[in-house]
């Protein structure tokens, strides 16, 4: 049962967190009076201890004492002596926990925000370097119309952005301390919250104490972003899976983030990319961990909740080596673009640049759309592109055609006249990339 | 095939969203010249006649053609004949859906919203009403300190209170309009994005169009969000479904929230509660669907992303009904006063307060603990609660006990102490009932 | 409330099972004398008649009347009078609704493995007819080895003939009656649970009252059946999506299960693969869906458990549905087997033929390894195959080697050498297939 | 990279079944001539002693060598020098890692299902030794019909049972060996397939190499299975928890399943059982990380599948511990007889019987139903129970009721006429007990 029961074999991951709070409680114990000071700074210099002792890699857990809690304030003690046990004075396990939770993901959060701005800069370094490079956008996997490449990658771009953001909101959101309200009903003594809450780095309290104990709602919106980050970065590593493929290969991964064999040299696994996409499975494991944890449970504190930290350890971990793994290999990955290129231009990509010059010309667009299906039939039954078709041969569909569509329906025009916003023209993607650029300077200074 | 692949049987759901989308458009379209402005004329008019038919009952669905897009296009040529056909000029059925989806989770999370106000205000009123109600704190299902009912209540309020911000950031998020992306790379013509953007109540346009077709992270936060409340729900729906066991007694349930048997008239079920409780598996699942779906999935649209609306459309409906039987149901249930303050005047109930006691007369904390654990276990061989003891057996354990210590363990005394923001003292609760007063009186008028 | 409590809207699916509970019991209640044989007969020949009128086609549900019980008893009332008063007697709804729900998926199960069987059939039907088809094998999506198309596709017969034993197992777990259990602890009339059981197709009976009617494992279990079957059919579906590329061109989709456009009738959408592939996502979440529901229920029946019954609709047409497509789309796929040989004959993918061929000349496997890695490193520089080395060159890494390497590097030879039970072979294939008709054709006999 | 790809962390925990697995192979090589005889006895005792090393406590993992395959032989070959090179002839890691997983679950599960027999045997144990004790039974959590807590336990009895079947057909279903299927494609080495299998104690071979190394349909069944297992111990601990509130004191937990507090010497949180239901969530999360693992992914072996085994390392960590904590805690948990029988004589509980009792005098179901209906509430206005009623007031409702009435409202009479088979009825309790008594002798010495 103890072994069942202890948590310490993995709350101790928070044990700064857990120092940082007791160390501020105590402090305002001694300001208050509610311990005499010299107490009070007898434990704070005895915390501070601990937490060097431990950074500088001392192991002094012991899983009779249960939990992180236990164990800091029995090494304290064994230090301080008597004045140890003035420590958790007005204050319960049950609001310390809540407490070195948030505070832990507080932290956690800022570490995952810098991985993403990270990846962001990757992204925005290879779009620029890509600025040119022409590959077929797909829809259903099949070559729809041909895009950028940088226009693609701006695309993760978009999808990173927004997970920056959930997490930002999620940061200020753990604006508010719980500390001070005790078991579950607050506590007798005269403490000052907002002392605490201030040295904590918090803008304010907590406003009710049964739902202080018993709130885990910020690790289920921190498992959730988790998750939802994860599969984004799934499907860029889906794309790198068949871009690498022999099929495609339309890039070449670097050797430090595939795996080859001394037997076969030419084949090189996309490993990174596949664990990526695998470990997607984690993610949303532990939100759903969570989740199932939650649902049903009375107020206030229930054991069930101590249920809330190995998947809040295991997200952040995976989220932050996948975020680096993806910064590394596509820092590096070669972007083959003689085959992308080649991709797009198999002559049918512009079908639909057809229909709209045809648009263009007055026809409906459901007019335009059974010429241009016409025309892309005749190129199947020859064997060629659209730009293979001869003039009269596509007037005798349609008089409106003129010698123009040939230059109409190079990749390169297709790609060109695109240019509303958030199109992929050149220019389009050049706005995007400095708008990009400026919100990620200043997110890197906020 | 056709009814494994046809959505029109739910996504129909999205009508009005899907004509509000067009009608703009074709605005645009008119406005620009992009078609001609009497076409344009034509197709508004056109799609306001089929609105205005669909909601005074008409069933013009037909799942040979598949979804909702394509049934109103048909209609719409019905009735106005080849102008129809121009609608589609620059829009793309990728670009539609998703607009369509964004405003359908826009509509619904203002729905949501007034219903989350609705549910908090009772909670507001009943606990206004019960300020005065005690029960016991429970941790861990073991009563723990005596609280206010109000507070106890109040704490769900805090619960629900996150819920309307989860829900107003994610109506905020959802203020960039997509249309205008076309298939996936924007469109060749020159249309105004802004303009449709506007009109359809967003603040701004989308800033990559590869990543607006494939985007669904605002499907993804709604079917979050609406989990969470709904967990939340589930938790207050499980302390009324045991509160109203015989054994607890705490509340009668209002006959249009239960089910009796014209057998067994005693016997009312917490139907509504369990119901609530058990519904939150679905929103759980629905989550988990839309998550499963998006992994691993490549740009830009595919056909899996279809299945995003179900699961939406599903969450909507169960949180919003279970959002308003809980309305119901707290509106008209009878809290048993006298239950409630027998089971929170067993005598043991506020052993911490003697330890504060102890600690406030200058005793360690881990001392005075020690000190209130042999009273408690002489009570308990004794059969009788703290006050039951005599004066001078308590001094035996601990000679700072004093004659103020029976006033000192009186319930009502104990509530009051507690007496720090967040606290469970009656002025503490009525601090906390005014701000929340105040925030719902603001946020309903926003 | 009603509304929201009401389940004749969906569990209305469960008529037949129900009616034909309902038969059995009046029966045997009318054969045991509880209540008098000729008011048995006219429930009988009521219920009967009502089977009949729902079967052509009648539609008499009523929300008020709560579930489909209700309405069929109502419905049986006003049909034969005050006798239809007397078949819920001994009968509670608690062991009805778990009657019910486990003769439906009995029924369902049946129809699942004849649709399971016919893709095997299918399966097999390609996999013979492509005897002699060679693709690359992947790993990590990179070309491998060479295999036979027919034991690619005997791989998915070997999943689905898996999917299959689970809903095998799952009917015949299916054996036991719940009837006769009361609402939850039996009954006092003298039934003879047996006979119902029997004339409902059980071999016996449960075990305990209380547990019968809180069970839903057998509806667990059938939802993790059809997720994992659902997941097998996203494996393939994925290979289909990326086969059906420019890139891989491995197949040719048949138009009716893709869609293309009139613009573009090059592009061959894989819509019924990417249905199939998303629709995964719903199956898991109807899993999840009820395990959630059922953790933490105390026992007996809890009105939670009304829950259990959308899940299990939904998964058996989501399941029915993506079998009959997938079978559908097989049948008439094409497979581009030159293509496909092309892929194979990249004259790299026998390089670990090269290394089991130095290990056939005595060297160790990891020395082997190693020489077979410098040949292939020669080939990358020469940009040829392995059978594009001349014999002196490889000898001049390894002098073991000899002229009839040349002949071991062939993707024949390399395919037949694979000639252990379970290799790709083409005469272990063979007798695969031959085993796997066998028990097809015993398996659709049984 | 290293750090994030590397799993030697966790995999070591396969350490013996690859270590099995080795042997088996190397003497099969050897055997067969593949390798000679004396390398192979080199191999075997190479192995033989580094198994024996790492049970006596060796650590000899090193994360740079990637996985415990990559570990072990590199301390093989580190030992026994070149002939260490050839144990991985005719072998590849893909069917390496998909049998050591197979055997991993295999030995697993067996010692899951011990552990399930020992809870069954408590159970049974407790059941037998209050077969006298009588309960409310509950429906919706209200009181509803008095029954036996024999068999209220009984009730866990079945679905434990279940759970061990399910455990055993898995047992059972992992009797194919995958090994000698290869990288995919099985190997053009003479192995002898069956021979492995047979020294593995399987019972023969699996039929297709590419669906042997990609198949991990055996993980995600014991995922379900252990989640489902644990849900029912969830609902026994969600019972355990709320019993042992003050409100019910039904239970008096043993010190050593619970936490008190040295202050509140009265309170006994149950924490044992909390934490059962509480890590259900992961087990639920488990199932769903590898669910979302497998989805979509394409043949043969990718390194996404490297997330199949902390999963199943978790969820056998969790269900072992849970079915060993629970089995103690029945063990010694104190049934409080008196307050069951006192909830179980609140005079009302036996309502349906006097409706039952009705019936007997020749009234329809619905008649009785409505009877009794009137009487209930008689009794709810006058404060007493059925029995508390004269008998001419009961006679004005109905005229069919006699002296007999008193007798047949007893609680014991209630329980004892529930005598069919799967009744509460003592007699019928008794049978059970003795049937499951006898399933669990045999499925013991199976």
């Amino acid at each position: 049962m103890e072994d069942f029961s202890q948590s310490v074999s993995f709350d101790r991951e928070l044990y700064s967190q857990d120092i940082r709070g007791s160390i501020a409680h105590a402090r305002m114990l001694g300001r208050r009076g509610i311990i005499p000071e010299e107490d009070a700074n007898l434990i704070i210099e005895g915390l501070e201890g601990i937490l060097a002792e431990i950074e500088s890699g001392s192991d002094p857990w012991n899983s009779a004492l249960e939990d992180v809690h236990m164990n800091i304030e029995s090494i304290l003690t064994g230090k301080i002596g008597e004045a140890g046990g003035r420590l958790h004075t007005a204050r319960s396990r049950n609001d310390q926990v809540a407490l070195d939770l948030k505070l832990f993901i507080r932290d956690t959060s800022e570490g995952i925000l810098g991985r993403i701005r990270n990846l962001l800069q990757v992204l925005m370094d290879r779009a620029q370097e890509q600025k040119d490079t022409i590959l077929p956008g797909y829809t259903h996997m099949q070559r729809a119309q041909p895009v950028l490449l940088a226009h693609h990658l701006m695309a993760y771009f978009e999808m990173l952005r927004r997970d920056h953001g959930r997490f930002k909101v999620l940061k200020e959101d753990l604006n508010e301390s719980p500390l001070g309200s005790g078991a579950l009903a607050g506590t007798p003594h005269n403490i000052d919250r907002n002392m605490t809450a201030a040295e904590l780095g918090f803008d304010g309290i907590t406003r009710n104490s049964m739902d202080s104990v018993s709130d885990r709602d910020f690790a289920a919106q921190f498992l959730f972003n988790t998750a939802l980050c994860q599969i984004h970065l799934s499907r860029l590593a889906e794309e790198i899976v068949f871009w690498s493929s022999a099929e495609f290969s339309f890039v070449t991964l670097p050797d430090t983030f595939s795996t080859g064999s001394s037997m076969m040299p030419q084949k090189k696994n996309p490993d990174a990319a596949e664990l990526v996409r695998g470990k997607t499975g984690r993610t949303i494991g532990n939100l759903m961990s969570l989740l199932v944890v939650l649902k049903g449970l009375p107020l206030t504190y229930n054991r069930d909740l101590q249920e809330d930290k190995e998947p809040v350890f295991d997200s952040t971990r995976t989220l932050s080596g996948s975020l680096e793994v993806m910064a590394g290999l596509l820092d590096e990955i070669i972007f083959e673009k003689q085959n992308m290129a080649s991709a797009a231009n198999d002559g049918l990509l512009t079908a639909t640049d057809l229909a709209d010059y045809l648009v263009g010309k007055g026809l409906t667009f459901r007019k335009a759309h059974e010429v241009t299906g016409k025309l892309v039939t005749l190129c199947l039954n020859k064997g060629c592109g659209l730009d293979g078709l001869e003039l009269d041969v596509m007037q005798r569909e349609c008089d409106a055609i003129d010698e123009d569509i040939y230059d109409f329906l190079k990749v390169v025009s297709s790609i060109g006249r695109r240019n509303t916003p958030g199109g992929t023209a050149g220019k389009q993607v050049q706005l995007a990339m400095e708008e990009g650029r400026d919100w990620l300077a200043k997110s890197n200074s906020d």
